[in-house]
């Protein structure tokens, strides 16, 4: 049965996140009823990982099963035609896989992106697409500390108390922060992330930023491999699961 | 009395353009109806110039005259403070300027950017924020055709019927058009502008985009001063007026 990989940008601002739960709208969902109504099907869909209530992508993978054999772009029109257009969802790319390749356990690297609005006056373009932050942040003091990450950590003080992970241990190959006008950017690529750990990177930098913390308290910080010590879990608004690499 | 020039940020999605209109949501009626809550009073405003329904600022620029004297950052947040939060219009600078300031008179140039996706999907984090393109367009012969416009001509064939303006000739100082990825990005500025000139000039760069016109039309539509002549209205939702200077 041909195998499809598909590409997949939404807005997660209405969505209770990626994957499926009973009576709530998720981007998981959406899908595949999409692909039920368009097949006529169950067909189940396996996510490159799971994003959280409010979090967005442009580069979400996933794959699935379909006894149908079209062409990626036909496959592709097939699934967006069955969305409706008021969902805020829509399948970017689309090619037929092996059928032994696995959008999760395949990933070589997850990227994800998060956006800071550094600014006075409240957000317009960017409301519900960024952090929000009216007081100015120190911008090279956290460059500085955001190298602290880089590199093989037990990041358990950046990991959600609710996260099911036992191996705490993850390397973050590079994160790279930069500012065009009142826009921060992070950058940041790992094979595999803990659940919400790009949020609680983001929020101990901001406390960097605000001069809360200071740069070298982030190796005593993921020394206490202790949750408490880090900073807030920055607000899902300003994430982008960007891309995965296989 | 002091006059005080704003800057203004709008996503133009819900709004009948900027300007005031009787049992319509426009730009310059949530402005003129917080500024009236903040001040007990009737305060007109002037902008730069107007947008129409759907078109979007992240750098309109109005000014206006009120016997509350206030620093700049104080007069913004007033304001923003009695814009609802639903409503997607903030002021994003503002300051006290002479009294001999006037926002459209005094206006040196105006820039705006257009922004096209062009790509097969349909657009999600760009829905209502960009032109929608799915077939592929020529980019060097768009660049090509662009540099025609530039200088000052007779863009009779650019201007809406309904324009009223009795002068249909205008200098454009520079086109600039980009591409990243699926965005095709527009830069153009002028002293002034016809109405729906931008987005006559992007709607004809489409058609030379798209092989139905060549480079060398563009300055026979010129010569024709004729609206018949020019490409389709390009749609209000690509196009962002983004600086005034002064």
């Amino acid at each position: 049965m041909p195998r499809y990989k598909i590409t997949i940008e939404y807005d997660g601002t209405k969505y209770c996140g990626w994957q499926r739960q009973p009576g709530q709208a998720t981007v998981e969902s959406v899908i595949t009823e999409a692909l039920k109504t368009a097949f006529s099907q169950d067909i189940e869909i396996f996510g490159s990982g799971r994003t959280d209530a409010g979090v967005h992508a442009v580069g979400q993978i996933a794959h699935f099963d379909c006894n149908k054999k079209l062409n990626g772009f036909e496959m592709m029109m097939a699934i967006n035609h069955n969305i409706d257009y008021n969902e805020n969802i829509a399948i970017i790319d689309c090619h037929e896989v092996s059928e032994n390749f696995h959008s999760r356990f395949d990933a070589k690297m997850r990227f994800y992106e998060y956006k800071i609005i550094n600014r006075k006056a409240r957000l317009v373009l960017e409301k519900n697409r960024a952090w929000h932050i009216p007081n100015k942040l120190d911008l090279e003091k956290i460059q500085e500390a955001s190298k602290y990450f880089i590199g093989t950590h037990d990041f358990s003080s950046f990991k959600d108390s609710e996260c099911q992970t036992k191996n705490p241990i993850r390397t973050i190959k590079d994160i790279k922060i930069t500012k065009n006008n009142d826009l921060i950017l992070f950058q940041i690529s790992a094979k595999s992330f803990l659940h919400h750990m790009v949020r609680n990177i983001v929020g101990t930098l901001y406390l960097i930023g605000k001069n809360k913390l200071e740069v070298e308290d982030i190796s005593k910080i993921l020394a206490a491999k202790n949750r408490t010590k880090s900073g807030p879990n920055a607000p899902a608004c300003g994430l982008y699961f960007t891309k995965v690499e296989y």
